[in-house]
């Protein structure tokens, strides 16, 4: 395992993230530090980073090299961003850091542009999308085509620059808002008829889009704890900001999902969301927890050109391989419930995305271990639920998480996390519960005893016929027990036999 | 780390259960595989064991030894218990277990009683105690004294047994239960009666008791899910007892929390533990999640006399082990919280009950990063809310998992879980969680750039001296951000400063 430290100086944040990662194979967050440094303070109006900035700034610098050495990180990337690429002292900035003893790249717009599109290509599904990253001092907009940043641009659309320039007032008023969506619509004027000519999905990132989707959240009492992959709709943002837009900054420093330092700089940040969605025409926003630090991660993890294969199939196998156990077992139940699957395909007329998910939950069944023997099934659901899994949406991820929590025992049932599946579910969870938990019992010994499975199916019954070279006899009686599950997700009596094959 | 798999062939249950362990040091159960076999079936009117009984033990067996075998464990040990000691065909079993190259033990009646005294001894903070251990076949009594065996005796109120040898209808009719009663009260005559001139805690293993608990546990939406150190009293015992009575068996096999394998038997053990405590004049028992296969565990895991010299601290450290992570920081922020403890122990006026919990919780306090680095703080809570923590109470343990929860952001309150909480609780986690937080702050960078603390109390104030080479910017920021909740706990402000020390 490698731990790669990276930096990043924003306008408005500073933040040291650290990933323990094996190459190409698979990676962790393990540590963070986040300041609100608020390098750009001033400078949207002086022109220049100010001694008080740029004295939190270096402190926090300090503070990281300091950390990287005292735990013995094998690499600190540092780079920052708009504030210390436009200010006309940051010769003078940058000078100081090298004192330190620091290397520090400060990223062009379209670098940083560049590494938010790796971002999104490798968190998400879509191949073709706009990418918006929002910070301090500058927010970028970039095409994504086939993956692969096409192209973007920086525009001095940050929410502390912003704050300064048009919200002056506590809480702002009206005419200081028409001011600064003028100014949005204005300086994006270009890109914003292309978002309304191509109206692709639109990714989001950085720390006002996350915090307007936690308000969101926490309003409607989303059953699912995670950001990334929630899609904030139109309608949502709108009420959110209208909201905020009401409240004084001390007034809105309370409100719970709501980081406290960026109370005053997210209605600025909000604003301009609300503007794009409504000259793009969108009906809504793809959050994304990843953004410039994860490309810029990814870039170390992954050869040229940085890109995931198969990004659902990564952060599964990424899941995976937090939480070792047997091998053995794991293969034989995922290969059962392919088996089953298949074979029973004629009563459930699935095809090859209930096909993935069932595999999925095959190979996470267990990882519930890791947190105890007993009630695995619960805890695994737990990791799942709680686990960021770029690739999945929130319904599959719920979907997920609940065959694994169904795999042993149980009635599988949607319970709070029902209002993010779709019509039919309810079906998909009971027969694919069904179908894992049969390759589960069918592997009860997890020991391989069952060597092969014939399967038929009789207008009244299906048969299982257990190939082994002894009688499994364990396997037989638990893969019974499940006949009355069977009965109700695939209506027929479920009849299991030996046989030596 | 090495792989003991114990069998325990029982007169209703057959378990394997695998652990993995470090001898001496920590241990978890890693598998288990659990049939009801019902060996003792027919044996209180028969006295044999019928073929159809042994035949299923047997397949259970090699199952096991099969299991062993393709998982490669390190050692196998199985026992019988009282159907394989007490059956005029015993012999005739035994040797056919050894043709399947098994080497089983049978344990006589105080073997087993002195194996659940080792694993009461080793899993409760007793050190005078009753223990009792209700099987298939047998029940066993015991006196522990200073943590060891006394006396004991196994007496024949197993509960097949009893099953069959009383409740013959379906539900059980009065006069069933009342001859039942009236052999228990006979059986236990002697042993009853010196439970009511000493009454200790009774301390009481084994599925049907588990189960018993488990049951009055959903009945009254009990927030924990955990039954070792559950306190089953006198009046919950009565009123499940009285209700299984009132079912018939197809009817309780369907009961949430009872294991349906149990669904027969499970009346006539309720009616002994329920005749024991009446007898015995005792207000309850406290369930044991631990039995005569721990025992057995125990006499490989640590040396004669096989006991732990600290079960509460042996079981935290037990849990801290399962999760790695960086000892420095650990190390300093148990030293920040032990330090701050005392120094304000004029403010608080706690002693070593609190102490000990909070230095517990700074040990503990990261282990929820193993599921993530977002949110570990209640990951980290889950983890001890469903962690089997032998030697701290529920109530212990609740106040454990919500000063996890609260060591680094919101507001401390016992949610669901106050019911288990006693008086000046509220207070008590408000105070200690602040307490760790600070602690956890002043190792903010988690690269011990704090060396040393200063804390000196004035009438108004606290003021909090950080002893360092350079300005710990960060670590005065962030605890500085507690002040808030400091005054709310100690009802002073909070300063902190820099020194050189």
């Amino acid at each position: 395992m490698q731990r790669l430290g990276i930096v990043d100086l924003g306008s408005g944040t500073a933040r040291l993230v650290v990933y323990a990662y094996v190459p190409g194979k698979h990676f962790r967050l393990i540590d963070e530090i986040r300041e609100s440094v608020r390098l750009g303070e001033g400078l949207a109006t002086q022109k220049r980073l100010s001694p008080k900035a740029m004295q939190r700034a270096l402190s926090a610098l300090k503070l990281y090299a300091d950390f990287a050495k005292a735990t013995g990180l094998d690499q600190l990337k540092i780079f920052a961003t708009s504030a210390s690429r436009d200010a006309e002292n940051s010769a003078e900035f940058m000078q100081a850091v090298q004192q330190l003893g620091l290397d520090v790249q400060v990223l062009s717009g379209s670098d940083e542009a560049r590494y938010g599109v790796l971002a999104a290509a490798n968190s998400f599904g879509f191949s073709e999308a706009w990418v918006m990253d929002l910070g301090g001092g500058s927010a970028q907009l970039s095409r994504m085509q086939a993956r692969r940043y096409q192209s973007g641009q920086a525009y001095p659309l940050g929410a502390v620059r912003l704050t300064e320039l048009f919200l002056r007032s506590d809480p702002p008023k009206k005419g200081e808002v028409e001011d600064l969506e003028r100014f949005v619509r204005h300086e994006m004027k270009a890109v914003l008829g292309q978002m309304r000519q191509e109206p692709l999905p639109l990714v989001a990132m950085g720390g006002t889009v996350r915090n307007l989707a936690k308000l969101a959240q926490r309003k409607k009492r989303y059953p699912l704890d995670l950001l990334h992959g929630y899609f904030l709709e139109q309608a949502e943002l709108e009420a959110i900001v209208a909201d905020l837009l009401t409240r004084r900054t001390a007034e809105r420093r309370t409100l719970e999902g709501l980081q406290a330092d960026r109370a005053d700089i997210i209605v600025a940040g909000g604003v301009v969301y609300r503007t794009v969605l409504r000259e793009a025409g969108l009906s809504g926003l793809w959050v994304s927890g990843q953004g410039v630090r994860e490309g810029a991660f990814y870039q170390e993890f992954l050869p040229p050109p940085h890109l995931l294969s198969d990004v659902r199939s990564f952060f599964v196998r990424n899941l995976f391989a937090h939480y070792p156990q047997e091998q053995g077992h794991t293969a034989r139940v995922r290969h059962f419930s392919r088996l089953l699957f298949r074979h029973l395909q004629p009563l459930h007329g699935y095809g090859s995305a209930e096909e993935r998910l069932l595999d999925e939950a095959a190979l996470l069944h267990d990882i519930g271990m890791s947190v105890g023997y007993y009630d695995h099934h619960k805890h695994g659901e737990y990791l799942i639920m709680n686990s960021a899994l770029p690739g999945l949406s929130h319904r599959e991820q719920v979907l997920l998480g609940l065959l694994v929590r169904y795999h042993r025992k149980g009635e599988p049932k949607a319970g709070t996390y029902k209002v993010l599946l779709e019509e039919g579910d309810s079906k998909r969870l009971l027969r694919l519960a069904t179908l894992l938990r049969i390759a589960e019992y069918l592997e009860r010994s997890r020991a391989g005893r069952v060597e092969g499975l014939e399967v038929t199916i009789d207008p009244k019954q299906v048969r299982l016929t257990l190939l082994a070279q002894e009688e499994p006899w364990v396997e037989i009686a638990e893969t019974s027990k499940q006949a009355k599950l069977f009965k109700q997700a695939f209506g027929r009596e479920l009849q299991v036999a030996w046989s030596k094959g």
